[in-house]
């Protein structure tokens, strides 16, 4: 079993509020990542997947297939846009780091074939990342 | 004459986009950057200043007092900010990295005293990133 | 079950002595890390947590007070510190990159509340780090 | 248990082919990763030991003792080379990143002594690498 | 004047070698750069032009122009190439690293309008690399 | 013109004191850099050389040579020591990046020859660095 990670990246703002909560209360769990107005980030997307090499191309999984998949699915969806704004997560989702790695599994997974998903890590700045794993 | 370069940083949201242009133009123009709702960046700041080493302190400014003008006129004003709806340039400014940068610098340049402010680098993601020196 | 990651950093000096050996020993088996008069590093923490997201605030635990346990209970008592003559372990220690990322687990440990500590990572260089998962 | 990690490098040339499949279908699979002439890379080496630290040195192992058997066996024999043209693997191999990945696990285990070989990472670009684990 | 940097890379394959000496003098001179059946590298390129911000856009040039001026003359010419077979530069040249910069200021130079080509970086590795700023 | 930059780093110790001042003025000014039991980084080197590339090798100087020189003379000297009590600096020297920067410079230049010493930039922590120009 190997494990294959190919990098992607978007730009996107987001901000963190509960509508049903105060605005102090907003303040108060979130700080400034509650500004009404948004903030945003360069967020770093690691894809995983786990199989074994092919004998002929040495490969798990092409590189360039899962780049693709990454893109086409994530990356053009969530790229430049606002998360709480222009996205149909499918049900409401507080914007967090957590959630958008939760959401990213759920909506890669279909798509690998032949071999498995193994984890996404979706880092939002130098100095907070999240890893999921499927369970 | 030695050149000292601190770093630090803040999140923002932005779009580019000029009003008295068609949505056409804009899209054109500023591609994904024009969202209507915005989207965001890690933006990483280097201030470097020069001067001559104290011969007591072998300091040419104390970093700790560089990080604090920063922090204190820059990141605390700009991060988790709208650069579009949260800030009072002074001027109408469209928020382009070279133009937040210049903004910077003419606000940093008032706070450094006994050396000078040598240059402004604002980096906007891993690939760009703009650097002004002041004229 | 997500797991958070939170990157931290503190310099400290230290070295890496026996004093029950000959200095002959000491330098076969530590090397330049023996040089008694001590060397130093950029020390880069990176903690992580594991739980479940909080339904409102998506969640596993707020960063920010993970960041402050980090700050409070480790950067503080090592940031800018002999890691030989200055830091009261509760036991004799040698001040490896091992040793102290095990210390930082079992001092985190009784402070992080509502999720679990899943991994210290401490890195000495660029070149050179220690995971430790608490067993 | 604690997991102790040393990076290394070294920079290669290769290619993927397989001589047997069409040029076509070698491009449809490799594309231009199969550029006849060759293409290289800055191949990051990421080796990872696992076990108990040492009461005296604070060490699961010695890191210039694991530094020096990855540049003996590994680094030494690839760097500068042609992993198509100039390295004996013992078997026929394509030189894929999973493949060379499998390669140095093998070639590293029986010199890891007292302590035990953990994970192999070897990193191909910036946004690509594979993890081994011995099975 | 504001200088605006744009990041892109290549990968390749190269050795150095003159010909016309003997392989003693190429291995005395070149070292492990000289092996015959090449090595090769992740080559990251910095091109900085400086000019100043159009009042409506707040660009000095748009990066999305000078991103695809970067990938069609240097990099759609250069990727997963041999620099010593399959490139013609137009003249005899040993592809160091000094030479290619200085040939891809060259190729760019003619390409960038409106402002100024200021500086190319080219680097071959973590810890080398050139700058070539036209003269 | 071409500039050639090589990095190199080492580790040591230091502590920032002035030994005529009382030590509640060492704190205010030197904060817990001041720490009487020393302190240490992870300095990383930037040696850039200027000068004309050689017609057949393209170097504007062999990199090895450049390496060579650094840690002979920098490397070899400061790595793994106390910068307040092990290194003579010829004459009395507050050990600050920027003093160390001027001797690096002053050391390194009489040893570069057929092309220029341009510039050093010593590079403290992830946020804070010197370059000096030699003048």
């Amino acid at each position: 079993m190997v494990y294959l990670t190919r990098k992607e990246h978007f730009n996107a703002a987001h901000k963190l509020y509960c509508n049903h909560w105060t605005p102090e209360k907003n303040d108060a769990v979130f700080g400034k990542c509650a500004n009404k107005n948004w903030h945003g980030h360069n967020y770093e997307l690691y894809v995983t997947v786990k199989g074994e090499p092919n004998s002929e191309t040495g490969f798990i999984m092409n590189v360039k297939d899962l780049s693709l998949i990454i893109d086409t699915h994530i990356c053009e969806v969530l790229d430049h846009k606002n998360l709480n704004e222009d996205i149909d997560w499918g049900y409401p989702m507080q914007p967090s780091t957590e959630n958008v790695a939760i959401w990213i599994w759920n909506t890669l997974e279909k798509h690998i074939k032949d071999c498995q998903l193994h984890c996404v890590k979706l880092q939002e700045t130098d100095k907070i990342w999240v890893e999921y794993f499927g369970k």
